[in-house]
């Protein structure tokens, strides 16, 4: 059996662990990210941490993948441009590998969590799978035959041209509309709140199952966008299995019994749909994802 | 040396030829598709001009490669649906490795026909291709590390959502604006014509030479919407090179120029733009591509 460290990087916490070549977590930690202080200070850190747990577990390590966010060169190991760290151009790939003694890989954080998913969760065993994080954004993750497809920033693929303008500086973005963000917006403007007044992803779904039909036509609303975007990448990646992750994907049924059906009306003709299911790992998919990238 | 006899079926001729491993067409020859006889008649033909070809080269073949229109199951060599050729789950794959005694594979012809762009065309030698034709429909077809990515139907991404129908029975399809027939409907909506009344994929850019600036908003819009769906597909797939090919391709620089122009604007903040040129092989690249495949 071969082990390896998947490390997690966060803006808030970095999550790590020590995970065997099937998938299985064996130890594993947090520590705050601290992303105010220099990058080689965070870099010491992490390479304690994992010092610490491959210690611990008494194993010795084969390679260490880690996920991040922000724009990575996987190539080379290096976080181009991460805003939320404050990271330039940092080689942190090449930088723990000399500390460690072992090879280490980089990926993007929603890239790593996919595959997390397709090695021990909803995607298990898929030849393709998507999966797609419905959070403050929408992240996009394709795995092809047990490998991340590097890329799939489809987050910010126009589906209304002209639309609702995103962050990315585009207008009509599959994100400006399926993001959790999206939804809680529309919610709000349709004055539909929790008693408190704030606004969440279930919102909505409470709403709607207390007889609310404003609510339910937003759910109408979101559950067609989330096709249209959903049917674009299924007609393009001919995925077996799409997850669907992130804080609206807790909705389970509620939001996926809609929008398979709406999905079965926007597929190409001829074309099967996917198993349409929510992403079972959470958390740990990044850590594990990030871990099993290192066995490619 | 190896050598592949590559195949690509069309609705009214059959193009075959003999090509070495490089890509290098040794002998082609074409005949009529006949598509309103019965398939296996069509499958003799196939195969007496594969035969006869392999014969005047002189070369013995390692495989044999084919390009189909339609719905493709490139895993077990099957045409599931070909609406021109009347073909329906012909297993001609199976047939043809069976009569020629070589390993025989199928491809979706966009994808052969990257493929052939890849090998020795406008995409020569990049890790990561993306051709569109903009032909009747949008094609797409897109090469990784020299394999096709099967699936890439991309031209029934949803970009405008609500927009004009799309045969596909979607409404706002990249192909519903960015085919030749799509651009060919805006330029007669906006009333210009070549002087006999018709209208082609060039009438609009002759027109906009001519000083019309009814035609140059014309080329506009039709620049505006393909960046549209180039950005989401150069985000998502991250193609070092996208080749155009088809009838409007063949305007070069008057397409290209103020596409590029737009697609500077339109991609994910800090990606490079890819380079966007015309394809070179016109209808060899689906034969070269074909041959090519058999080599996977």
């Amino acid at each position: 059996m071969k082990y390896y460290a998947g490390i997690d990087i966060g803006g808030t916490n970095i999550k790590a662990g020590i995970v065997d070549e099937t998938g299985k977590i064996l130890i594993e930690d947090s520590i705050p990210t601290g992303a105010d202080r220099p990058q080689d200070i965070v870099l010491k850190d992490i390479i304690a941490q994992v010092k610490g747990l491959a210690e611990k577990s008494g194993v010795a390590l084969s390679g260490v993948g880690m996920g991040s966010p922000g724009m990575i060169d996987s190539e080379r190991g290096i976080v181009i441009y991460n805003n939320n760290l404050g990271w330039r151009n940092f080689a942190i790939g090449p930088a723990v590998s000399e500390a460690l003694g072992v090879p280490a890989t980089l990926e993007n954080d929603a890239d790593a969590a996919a595959l997390g998913e397709v090695v021990s969760g909803c995607a298990k065993g898929a030849k393709r799978a998507l999966i797609i994080t419905l959070g403050t954004g929408v992240g996009s993750g394709f795995v092809i035959d047990g490998r991340i497809f590097r890329g799939c920033e489809f987050g910010h693929m126009v589906i209304v041209r002209g639309g609702r303008p995103c962050t990315c500086g585009r207008k009509g973005c599959f994100e400006s509309y399926c993001s959790a963000t999206g939804l809680i917006n529309m919610t709000r403007e349709a004055g539909i709140t929790e008693a408190d007044g704030t606004v969440n992803g279930r919102t909505v779904f409470d709403a709607a199952d207390n007889g609310s039909s404003k609510a339910q036509d937003i759910i109408d609303d979101y559950t067609g966008y989330l096709a249209c975007g959903l049917a674009n990448l299924i007609n393009g990646l001919l995925p077996e299995v799409v997850g669907l992750g992130g804080g609206i994907a807790k909705q389970g049924e509620r939001l996926l019994a809609p929008l398979r059906e709406k999905l079965k009306e926007e597929i190409y003709k001829g074309l099967s749909l996917p198993r349409i299911v929510s992403c079972e790992l959470g958390y740990k998919a990044g850590l594990i994802g990030a871990a099993m990238s290192a066995r490619q």
